[in-house]
């Protein structure tokens, strides 16, 4: 990111915060370019920016604003208050009902888990795919088997280390994406009938998993700004024997929430003293939107006791079903699950991955994408005051694709579903995001398509159909 | 095959069968030519064939004699007796203990499941896969999510129907490799604690997939030739509440037996009237060196009742991850149980293996790659008579690339193992392919790497071992 975006999307999180308000004042250019030790050129570059993406605005001979509608994004919904109770779990066909259309070009994806395939180098990787397999040594066949390629386990690790993680290359086990990394790391710690604890709102593919494997959820509340409430998951170590917990720390789908690093390691140190081990969904943490990339839980695990899952589908390269876990003390056990189910990540897939991240301008490509997504939040959050009904609470994410949407209670958002479908768009009902579906009036909107030009349109439309169901 | 190639595989089995033993005289290049309404040449070329695999040799003006060494084929061992009672399972620790050498390339790969990676179109692949990410649809990661790239789910179809077998595409799962949907297959249809017939012996990946879903196996008598004893087979279904069978009727692994036609008519009617499903591992079907594939079981099922698993693993694209299933009535179940397990096949996997298909030359390669292991079959056999104590036995598949080998009794298979591990050859002992280790003076030999210089030599260092252990 270069220096001019940067300033830029510090004063954006300072808007966003509300640290600044509407109305208010910028500092001058002369102002800014003194006190930040910046160029002034560099300060006009990001109040363009700033202006392109509706933040700001100039009054002649005055100088520069906060606009009226960069502050009218709404509240974030409160924490959630699930049941204190254990339960079995049975969504899974309503998930699969609910999610039919993603195949459907006509449907404006809104409900989609995905983000926009076009965002990313297909073309670059289709390259280095052909590099890497022409030529291949055939060995290779039977020595990328799991744990998996060597290359990309280091590459893996080396990317780690950038981030100031230090984690041993044998720990890491290659996965058909990151799905399979969290079933696998369930599965190796678990039993049928075993308590696990999930986020409320948590992630459906979570909640499938323990049904899957006949395993109850306890749901502890979580907030939209900062995660989960580690009062509440005390409480829940307390009641249940637990023996998993399933936490997404960065960007948690579906709520978007970002733990603090301090909230982090007290985490870690909870889980620690009741020796539960973490199963941490990490995939979105690429997709940050401020200055660095948020640890993850892991780099406070002394123990060996997190289990820190993630992928390239969502960050480089989706559909090559390449992700990965950093297993601690149950990588073994999770590699010998691996080998046992589906034997292998597919050879050209890690091959082209790991030619990729050698020489392929991954970090280039990443900015990029952070940059895309979060101008398109933006766009989003102001579609959403604008045409949703009076009310509406949403979150306000520091990285990936979701919004968190709290309509005015009353709004059956299985109804809004269903109507928003039969126009052609899909959404996804809170309902998807609990075992008892207590989210009735929520749905998750996904702004990843920014290439898709009915986007607009179909906020303005799920927006209406909303006002006709309150 | 061409018609000369034909014609050496017809002798070549009546050989095998012992129908022709050594000395016999083969008819005369005229008589041949006369009777099977063939050029002389074909049968001249039929012969050399023969000749080069030491099968049949000349006496100077008289003639085509079979060699001595053709029928110094020993005995196949006998049909197994498992025990009658079924029972949980816990294999899978020592078959990682025993396989654990399989990455190593200074080892001889005897024990290895897989067949030489240099057996395949690696290169042709990989042109294929280059050309079919080229300009990819980004549309098309979201459409090929399971169940699976539409084209490749109809050329899988379409290869259905050539062998005789209509299957509806709408039943055809794509998955990362066989092993995944046999995996799924059986965890669709089954709860903890189950009962699961399988073979005696049978292949450990499916004791290790019954260990890790906690059911039980209850093994059934399978001769070397044949297949399973259908009788013993009834009664176990009379014994027990069997909720599933995972069978390999043609060229089972390690028997390498083949069920016939009748037989599998008569297993899947035996099975439909106990409304038990059939999950039928098929992944070396392309491997046969007769005339014809032999057909499924799944051929002969009217109730939606066989799940029939294969990938184009052991046959053209190994480390592609790439198999499928068409699971009849549970079709959807797999489905939806892929989806949340592993999402996907790898999108440019499935890509390249569809663009072959349609161009690449599938049936010639296969061609050259059964004429191949038929060879290295008859040249391990040779090699086993020569070398192995008095009193092996061993079986004769009609395909694939596995001898099931039966030591003098006394001599433990994984002694046997251990000692050849030290001399840089893998084996596979008898007691990974039971619950109950019962075979222990058995090991399965992998000839499918014609390719490896040492093979010859490894074969004569694991003949004179066991003669120490004996």
């Amino acid at each position: 990111m270069k220096r001019y975006q940067r300033y830029a999307e510090e004063i954006a999180r300072l808007i966003q915060t509300q640290a600044l308000r509407p109305g208010d004042r910028l500092p001058s250019v002369r102002q800014a370019s003194t006190s930040r030790n910046i160029s002034p050129s560099t300060v006009f570059e990001a109040y363009y920016l700033l202006e392109a993406r509706g933040l700001i605005h100039t009054r002649p001979r005055s100088g520069y604003y906060v606009s009226a509608q960069a502050a009218t994004v709404p509240e974030i919904p409160p924490a959630s208050r699930p049941n204190k109770r254990s339960s079995t779990v049975a969504i899974s066909d309503l998930v699969f009902e609910v999610l039919g259309s993603v195949k459907d070009r006509d449907v404006v994806p809104l409900g989609s888990a995905f983000p926009s395939a076009k965002l990313f180098p297909l073309q670059k990787l289709a390259r280095h795919l052909a590099h890497g397999m022409r030529g291949l040594d055939p060995w290779r066949i039977v020595e990328d088997l799991p744990p998996g390629n060597g290359r990309l386990r280091r590459q893996i690790g080396l990317r780690y280390a950038l981030d100031g993680l230090s984690i041993d290359t044998d720990e890491i086990v290659v996965t058909s994406g990151a799905l399979e990394a969290l079933n696998l790391c369930l599965a190796a710690i678990t039993r049928p009938g075993d308590v696990v604890v999930v986020e409320s709102p948590t992630f459906y593919a979570a909640l499938q998993a323990l049904e899957r494997l006949d395993l109850k959820a306890a749901e502890v509340a979580t907030h939209g700004r900062d995660g989960i409430d580690l009062n509440a998951l005390a409480a829940t170590l307390e009641r249940h024997e637990v023996k998993a917990c399933w936490l997404m720390p960065n960007f948690q789908n579906p709520l978007g929430s970002l733990m603090p690093e301090e909230k982090k390691r007290a985490l870690v140190e909870l889980l620690a003293r009741h020796e539960v081990p973490l199963i941490e969904d990490d995939v979105y943490a690429e997709l940050y939107f401020g200055q660095h990339r948020p640890p993850p839980a892991k780099a406070f695990d002394r123990k060996g006791l997190v289990m820190h899952c993630s992928s390239f589908s969502k960050c480089l390269a989706p559909g090559y079903r390449v992700g990965w876990t950093a297993a601690g003390r149950f990588a073994q056990k999770v590699e010998r699950l691996k080998l046992m189910t589906t034997l292998s990540a597919a050879i050209p897939s890690q091959q082209a991955l790991s030619e990729y991240l050698d020489q392929g301008g991954y970090d280039r490509h990443l900015r990029k994408l952070r940059q895309t997504l979060a101008t398109q939040q933006e766009k989003t959050l102001r579609g959403v005051v604008k045409h949703f009904p009076k009310g509406t609470r949403v979150t306000r994410p520091a990285g990936g694709y979701f919004l968190w949407v709290e309509l005015p209670r009353g709004i059956d958002a299985l109804k809004l579903q269903r109507l928003s479908l039969s126009h052609q768009i899909s959404l996804a009902p809170g309902h998807l995001f609990s075992v008892d579906r207590r989210f009735a009036h929520f749905v998750r909107i996904n702004y990843g398509h920014p290439d898709d030009t009915r986007f607009e349109a179909a906020l303005q439309t799920v927006g209406r159909l909303a006002a006709t169901l309150g």
